[in-house]
């Protein structure tokens, strides 16, 4: 029996991916609960440092698996998905405490597009292709996509790709800022976010929990609640030994050794 | 006598047209009047699937009569008409709960910039011009213009428009993400609103008044309010003929038919 | 003994200077505390109608001192200097009830690019580059960078720089909004900036206030929240002698004379 997702470890960084390639990675039921249990685990994990989300193939995920969802429509509450799987998916991957990287090869759908805008960075290649799919089946955003589209392509932007529900190639994607970076080739795009996260593995993850913490913060309040959370930020990342360690190596012209405490 | 605001209806689109052409639109007290009460009716009418917004002759609209204002000024409140009617008519139109797409032909100037930037969609042509003329006359932003503005242009750009009240031609509107579509010709700029408005009263009702509400509350809460209204609305959505027949439509590979309900 | 921030005028425009040229103006206590009580007495101050916020030499601010730092960090809370200073500074700075005009000639990094980044307009050279350095020393962001750059840059954008770290050049920073303006030549940047201080200290200062105040109020709540903040901010520019000489001026089509009250 094939897993719907695959957990890989390089060093530490682990690789998500979702692993039903023939389905385009659609998402059914068996995959919301391997993902939403593995993002569970992450948060814990203090060895993986970043994450990579990929999908198996020549697509990201083409969202939810509408065959399985037609069985849904017949029963009392069609989109109890949402509360049990893809709000718990989606608030568990926002608020990693570390680096997220999506690499978006092929088609990001509904809710597989709705994971990609989740991620810290979106990488992705000539085939990338959003598309905000939920009113071409009559449904409104979800898995966070009303929160996250208009900080990232702002409200009227977001109002046209949600409504006109029309695909977004990846020049546009990336000119909009969906994409952190398009590189030439497909094949590139995996190895591209794996390096990206490679990278982000070897920096201050406790500061990088905290700018993820704070700009969530700060993206639903005054300044004067970001000064706050910025004040606690600050005092957690100012008692780490990183932060310590990086302070002196600067000032004596050294480069610094992050170890992620 | 000339109405100040004509209502005309094409199937399930309702065009509302500024009227007081020999005025650049400017909005006196009669057409506000005549707009408040207006959209309070689109928002119960279910024949109406998409509303146009549009202004008669060569502007869509000049914002405040400032020959009517002169008056006010000699009394004890002159900005009552914030309260009285500029304050509920941007509530009730950005909580129409269908789409509202403005054909800004000309100028869109004061309170008239603030409704364009207040529909879902904006349709500029050559002679587009938007001016955030508040300061000018000593006045800071209304109509709802200091939340959209920055929604749209970011901050930055929103502080420069509104201190320095310079128009803002069409070319630089479409780079800013003022106007949706910019084209060709002026004589297109209605045409090509109702179009898409056309387009858009063929779609999915209540998914586009759920994306709506939804953008509403993320564009001002967290990640978490904004998955609790995800949750809400899909369950609303859900529940309706239009994703229950597209959802079948899509797995059997038919065009799907949205009767707004 | 040399003052660490100059403070000139000229007419009712002020330019505080951060004046440690040979530490590129890195932020020691002396220097933060200076600025504070500058801020501090600017708010109060009617004469002063616009701000200038500039570096002296060849760079805007190299941020925190770390020099000075390296001592904190032997101390129980080498952080302290958030709340003591930088929230403080930040917070007056934003609600400054004036125009305020960063003249960001070369390197503007860390706390000093969030200074610069809590100013209303920003001029830069060629030499201009933003670096948000803080996780580069295992810190988050902090002076309010947290809530301006994803005002400024969008979600994507601002989690990008300041985990990356990476410096940002003039024509990005142009390109991304950083910049209000680019001009071509560094010499140009402080009397640009001073000529569009001027510009606006011969504004109308309370509806420039009165904006500050509603893009600060509709960048963290609902439309409705906006809506009432905007019916207080005409209320008050209603009452001012520049709205009332304005509109009678745009009326005659004479141009307007603003005193400022």
């Amino acid at each position: 029996m094939t897993e719907p997702l695959l957990v890989d470890r390089t060093d530490a960084v682990v690789t998500l991916t979702l692993n039903r390639p023939t389905a385009l990675n659609a998402l059914d039921v068996a995959l919301k609960e391997a993902l939403r249990e593995a993002l569970t685990e992450l948060e814990q994990d203090r060895t993986c440092r970043a994450v990579v989300l990929a999908g198996a193939g020549t697509a990201f995920s083409a969202g939810q698996d509408l065959r399985e969802h037609v069985d849904a429509l017949a029963g009392p509450d069609p989109l109890a998905t949402v509360l049990a799987h893809y709000n718990p998916i989606a608030a568990r991957l926002a608020h990693l405490p570390k680096p997220v990287v999506a690499a978006v090869r092929g088609m990001a759908a509904g809710a597989g597009a709705s994971l990609a805008l989740l991620a810290d960075f979106r990488i992705g290649g000539p085939k990338t292709r959003f598309l905000m799919a939920f009113a071409g089946v009559g449904l409104a955003a979800d898995t966070g996509a009303s929160w996250t589209l208009p900080r990232l392509v702002g409200h009227a932007k977001a109002v046209e790709l949600l409504m006109l529900a029309e695909p977004v190639p990846a020049a546009e994607a990336s000119r909009l800022g969906l994409l952190t970076r398009l590189v030439e080739d497909d094949e590139q795009v995996l190895p591209t976010a794996q390096e990206l996260a490679a990278r982000l593995a070897a920096g201050p993850t406790v500061a990088y929990g905290a700018i993820k913490r704070q700009l969530s913060i700060a993206d639903a309040g005054t300044l004067t609640d970001a000064l706050a959370a910025e004040a606690q930020a600050q005092a957690i990342c100012g008692a780490t030994a990183d932060h310590h360690a990086a302070t002196h190596a600067f000032v004596e012209k050294r480069k610094p050794v992050f170890e992620g405490r």
